[in-house]
């Protein structure tokens, strides 16, 4: 069946052939095999310009900083489908992966859209402040949530953000998103009356336009980075099982409160 | 509903409060976020110890050489999927890690189950060749397939494995595994009568169990790296999409050879 | 971690103590299992109530519409899955499943929502049509695609939609959705100046909203129809495995357009 | 790149032009859609054969048995993925199937092997309970796990197992593999020294075995089941969310035993 209108696959990724691979233009085995390290590379397959040393540093930052926080609810599930289905590992990791969606994980993006929105209204020299409050405003109006702002956890400003707002102002990239995720904070306390600080999910895209990240892949970071943090619970899950009490401890107290059983149905 | 005896959840990951993060008993702000790099950071997380400057190295090269391989089956599965479900980028990041099985990305794992035969039947000092014709005729006998040789493209060895493998000697690791899985290619080409071939999942815990690296979390190298393509992918197929293409190429020869139409059912 | 102000959850579907399972008020062993069919029980576990023959009627003949169409491309994905990874079928299934997005399959929920939008505006005895070209030019003013309508193979109206039509009117079901379905394709033609004609995914909702399913549970209907079609693929798969040759035909025209491999890099 | 011999993908499931769809022979939209059931449609597409009345009636009863059994582990698992990614449905779905898998879902599969090694064992005419004895002892010998007996709620007999051996007795379907499920329950408790009872996982085999459904297909059933109870539990958890405090609960007495925050790392 033929779906739209284009049938000759393209790609600008890779090519292979019986004695080479070649990767965005450099020779796998020659150039880039203990050669660059895996986010050098991770950077070089999404953007297919080689990252430069102070960009390399910021992806580190922002994978390290939200590759793991404990038993999530992802990591909860990952865990229990792996004591179901200890044989097929990549079952887990895809489970887990599954729960980084709009409501968690994927703020990173969604908060990225947003600074996108603020950059393009205040324009080149343009108030970025004023910018915030009025997109803060729009989206308030049109019921939208503000993504990448509050934590359950960490009331405070996530403790995560300033760390990585350190390694932006240390390694002399662009900071003009960091200023825009502060004016937006700036803005929500105004527009909500009391403060709501930002989160890891705003810092990530806050850095990474910073270093000319494509937006659309700034959802991918969340997700490569969750993946080495379920590796890592994964393997402790295979040496010590702690799915099926998870899920014990899930449902202990649990209210059914159906229709009660009908004794003569 | 308690299933096994075990109900208190108990982890030694990570632990969090409302001003830290601990991971692995450091501080994410302060000792890992701007300080370690993420595949640093990916051996802290699944071993709990800090690799050394060759362990990472080596680590690298093993993830930089198994990400990406072109429109392999799992790509293809995974652009297909978004193009189906474009708003899920998680999706389709899923379906392409559900394509690491025990044929293609798996055999990591089962090959360094493979070298740990061979390495513990050796014993100290004792004869690798030997040991490796041995559990080699062991798996023949059982009909089953040894992991980690031949590749459908690369018939000569897979490049990748030269690669990998002067990595692991420039930086000085442990070296046995490698000799281990050259040994069995030795006896794989005896008891075949032909040459058969290192590839690179053969590769990947030939080093990796030289630096340590846990067994049980071998198969976790490759679904990590894989990840990382799948993100390069995707991001080219929201930009780019050639998932229905592929799709429409695939079914172009298909053949139905089923009961026919049948006119007065 | 907290997140939300529930921490006590709650269920009305089932529950179960060492003796007996309780379904929706009913005793699963005594008054389920060999009483009433798969699609009954669906509906009951879905709505909470017995489903009269009528809407099981229905139902069945929308499950059984949208259950198979052939190599599509999440059933392709799905078998080059199961190829690679052949012990994990349930990995496989998932795979498929994650392809019924909002391009593909999940038309059938969106359909429904647009047939409920046309359904609120015209109110009691108000004027179908009108409602139907208001909220189409809705739809066009705010450049969002009308789900349900248009087929890549079936140009002329898919041929489930009369067949599904035919039972509901068989059945005696409501049938104003039905009536809403045929002035949105007749909205269609005035607005694009030319047919655009039913497919299945919006005779699926036209049914089902006629029989009370709920909205929310719309998309449910092609996820669970298709799993019945993707574990007959994936049972013939492992019989007859093809995965692989989908994925050769896929590829053999791959163009690769990137930067070219460069001899000295 | 060509993995195998085989280029030329063949199905013998459906096919389609632009007019109709033919699946296993018949006509679609005039012999399937309205004249059979959900249930039979399913037999049919996997089996390439129309259930006789008994053997849909087999086939209902053992997709109601298993499709709902309260919020066990892989439903946890699914409303999690869907409190954290409420856009996409078809995701939580794929998490639920996930945990299908050898330790809970999948025993019916296994169990099914089993009995299939007695059946085979004992031969036309042979002695079961011998045939039973010798393959538990064998499985005992090896090691591995008795699929389908044992029950972490259900200490007695599952109270599934009676209802199902009931429809298979009314509908006079073959009972052979309802002996050999008893035969292995009865040479259980003589190996073990103490009563594992019949579970539903091997109830289902004993039924399914009996209409001559194909072994390879067994773990399809439970699959299929489940996405009806998912999809039920999906629509409540849209309506009523009780991902994040089922998430809380299960983490309420997490104990972290890692290494010790260090304060100067």
């Amino acid at each position: 069946m033929k779906i739209g209108k284009e049938t000759i696959p393209r790609t600008a990724i890779s090519t292979a052939d019986e004695h080479s691979i070649t990767v965005r233009g450099a020779d796998l085995c020659r150039d880039l095999i203990g050669k660059i390290s895996f986010t050098d590379y991770f950077h070089l397959l999404v953007t297919g310009r080689r990252a430069t040393g102070a960009a390399a540093a910021v992806l580190d930052a922002t994978l390290v900083a939200i590759a793991e926080h404990g038993l999530v609810p992802s990591v909860q599930a990952s865990r229990m489908t792996l004591a179901a289905a200890p044989d097929a590992l990549q079952g887990a990791v895809a489970a887990g992966i599954l729960g980084c969606g709009s409501v968690i994980l994927g703020a990173s993006e969604s908060a990225g859209r947003l600074f996108a929105e603020v950059d393009a209204l205040a324009g080149d020299g343009g108030d970025l402040d004023a910018a915030a409050l009025s997109v803060v405003r729009a989206y308030r109006a049109d019921r939208r949530a503000i993504p990448g702002y509050g934590h359950p956890l960490h009331k405070q400003r996530d403790p995560r953000v300033d760390a990585l707002f350190a390694v932006a102002r240390g390694q002399g990239v662009e900071l003009r998103y960091i200023a825009i995720a502060e004016a937006v904070e700036t803005a929500l306390a105004e527009v909500l009356g009391k403060p709501l600080k930002l989160n890891v999910s705003a810092a990530i895209p806050a850095l990474l336009l910073g270093i000319g990240f494509p937006l659309g892949a700034l959802k991918g970071v969340p997700i490569l980075a969750r993946t080495a943090g379920l590796i890592a619970h994964l393997t402790e899950e295979l040496e010590r099982s702690i799915g099926f009490a998870l899920s014990y401890q899930a449902a202990r107290e649990l209210v059914y409160d159906g229709a009660p059983p009908n004794p003569q149905a």
